[in-house]
């Protein structure tokens, strides 16, 4: 709340009403993971037009909503999106907020959501917005480093899985079937024969397809050279800072884990 | 999500970690409050000149978001906003996504933050958005018509008390004090004395003052008559419909609950 | 814990493990029920050779901890009990012991079992104890007076449904018949046919059979002289004290609740 | 509850207040200590003359309780006692009772009072049980080996210091100090002056006095040859099983987790 200086008065008849927020601290110790997800993106992302099956430029706003995400919020380590989803880490040891579970999580999908608004036209620059987006979010508690590695070996499965099956269903979709027909082709496919599909009925090979696609969106903060001000004769002056990055790289192996120590670190 | 069609696939080797996604259902049979909150708006409306002590842009820019709440989430019965916070009432018996707290706390603020920025510039039109405004919020049971109607008494009579000091201190302020003088004025002092000082000294009658400021904004739906189309001669066509309306009335005194029965009824 | 004086000391380095004891506050203003419920008790009543359908010295047994548990904790207004379940009610503005689930459903049962064993010879004095009893138990919150009355009148409809099938289904059993012939009888019957083959093939009258069987047990304080002392002479010094009294009622109607309208009140 | 079958039937119009019963999961993947803690046991042990600063019958009476817990639940691993409070740790990856908080809490609490009241009179046989003894309970999650082997040397760090004072204490009390008197004697002292003066004044050597007071009790499961049956001819058959067994044992150093790896293991 926004107030000059606090004037308490005679409004303590009503304030036993506060006795009622019951506490939602989450457990301490525990990698905390704030998965946020698209509300009705199915229509949403029809509304506006968004490519099929991937629109790289809604992929790249939803980038930028969880780096600035980054920036807000020090505490969150590591950010995983794909499609309309982010899940955000914050460390075993962050006291943000006390830990109280709906404060981390508004928070979080405050800042995601304004920054979606934001920068939309940035983005999209042909494509008015024309309806509200929005995000659910809710937090998890994992107690051991390997519960957070197979979580985000989950998303990153499923974002692997979506993929294959997407972009054969709207190969397929494209190439004239119907949706049904489509799903009819693909029910209880294995991955083998999605990808020769791809390659023999439409000349994709699902590996040359970008990594963005098939592997979603990883942000960890990098150091990088910044402009922090320009001297008199205009030139710039840089200083090295920790900049949240986006990568699209394998993190269910362990090497995304050995080059990036810190992450799981104290 | 936003998937053409699940494919469900070798993902199961992952899939316990969805174990970790405790319950947080809210109490059935109760009032369901969530109350958002921006942070750190002393800060974020000094960065955007906000007149003091109320910016009625930015006040009508809080209201309309309410109503862009209500419209999206029709088991939100009422809202009441004053500054930069804003409580949303659900009814006892919503079952709005099974009364789970974090989903309707992350999707009401989410709703509410992606408005606050797409209306910016309708409200505040010379003012470029220059940070990421965000709201928190939490969501708190209410077992009795009483406890809610105290509730609301309880914001309602912050709105008053902060309102009227808030009024004294912007008046010191600008008349020449520095803020801790000002502080020094206002300690301890009750409302009579602060009415009489801005009478007296700066010729401010608080009773005068617009009621969005004194008494903050309630927002219930109200009948009205809103054009659905256009007949071919260019007319409109008119349909009685529900609107999220905004209202500056005292919530306090049974009178206002008598004129709407509908809202605590069943 | 017991201790002479609290010697503390060194014991800092390990005390950050009580941040993990996470709050599990009751919501104010509701009305709490704590339902405690025999472990295994089809077992351990076979063990102890209880009387089919019921055994009033096993239900005595149940009343005496109920009432014993109202002796001990002032808060509890009111008791429901059946079989080897029975469940207390504290009233909505209960604030023992901060209204913390834990503490407050673990010392009722506490209370309870040790109650049991050390009466059971008392009641069953032949029956030497066997195995140990345990009960577990458990909190619910109910914000509105119909909801606590719908729940007594949950358990007190199952009281007299389990009633009568058991009834029926020991004296088909004790006529001859297997338990699963006597099931195959009973399978989908309604009230009226169960009374009729009470009355037609066993001379059982169910309506005459003790209240205690079919409506179960309430426990309330009601006014009683009790003997506080004794004067010289060796007679009784009398005085009115409240006393936790067990009934058989119907508690579903309203005339219980007209009778004794202190149980609802505030 | 205790039904020969159940006999569902017209009690469905009562039966939406289950959905009033809330889950209260505990997390997944977390140790979780059951701490239980003698209600009012100052007074309990007053009542019935226990020893100071120890009383070995009584100790005697909690451990046989925690080893019948341990006996009822297989999944409490290891449990640590001192004066009238027990923990009950059990494995991270236990679902008894589907890790719900207050069955796992309340049965604990029920198993332990049950034994305490049965067993009374076989470890203090000239004492009557003149008032009921109660325990609370509660449950915390641990989520790594660390935190748990903390929780532990917290506690058991606490009977050392609360054992070194209550041994001054009623050393200076039974040689003729008022409590008062030897609460000022001893406050403020470190470890080094407590042991000087019981050896100095009262030729109480702390080192020599049994571990059951200095260490507190561990409870573990061992490998012991059992009775299970007799032949014929009156001889025993015995049978190696698992039994809870009572230790002195210090549970701070390394030594007891490295004899005992199957403690912490998976």
């Amino acid at each position: 709340a926004r107030r000059a200086t606090r004037g308490r008065m005679a409004n303590s008849k009503y304030e036993y009403v506060k006795q009622y927020e019951l506490d939602d601290t989450l457990l301490p110790g525990c990698w905390i993971v704030v998965r946020i997800d698209g509300k009705g993106f199915t229509k949403f992302s029809d509304l506006h037009g968004f490519e099929k099956p991937n629109d790289k430029r809604a992929l790249d706003l939803m980038d930028e909503c969880a780096k600035e995400v980054m920036n807000e919020f020090p505490d969150v380590r590591l950010a995983y999106g794909e499609s309309d989803e982010y899940s955000f880490v914050l460390g075993r040891d962050t006291n943000m907020y006390g830990r109280r579970a709906s404060k981390i999580v508004s928070l979080l999908v405050s800042c995601f959501t304004a920054t979606y608004v934001a920068r939309w036209s940035a983005h999209l620059p042909d494509t008015p917005l024309r309806a509200t987006p929005m995000f659910d979010g809710r937090a998890v508690c994992y107690p051991l480093d390997r519960h957070l590695r197979d979580y985000l070996a989950w998303r990153q499965a499923d974002t692997h899985i979506n993929n294959q099956y997407n972009t054969c269903f709207w190969a397929l979709v494209k190439g004239g079937k119907s949706p049904a027909e489509a799903q009819a082709v693909l029910r209880g496919t294995q991955a083998a024969f999605k990808n020769e599909l791809l390659f023999r009925d439409f000349g994709i090979n699902y590996a040359h397809l970008p990594d963005q696609f098939k592997k979603g969106s990883v942000v960890i903060r990098q150091k990088a050279l910044l402009e922090v001000k320009r001297r008199e004769d205009g030139s710039p002056v840089l200083r090295e800072r920790s900049v949240p990055t986006v990568m699209h790289a394998d993190i269910i192996r362990d090497d995304f884990w050995e080059a990036h120590p810190q992450l799981l670190g104290a």
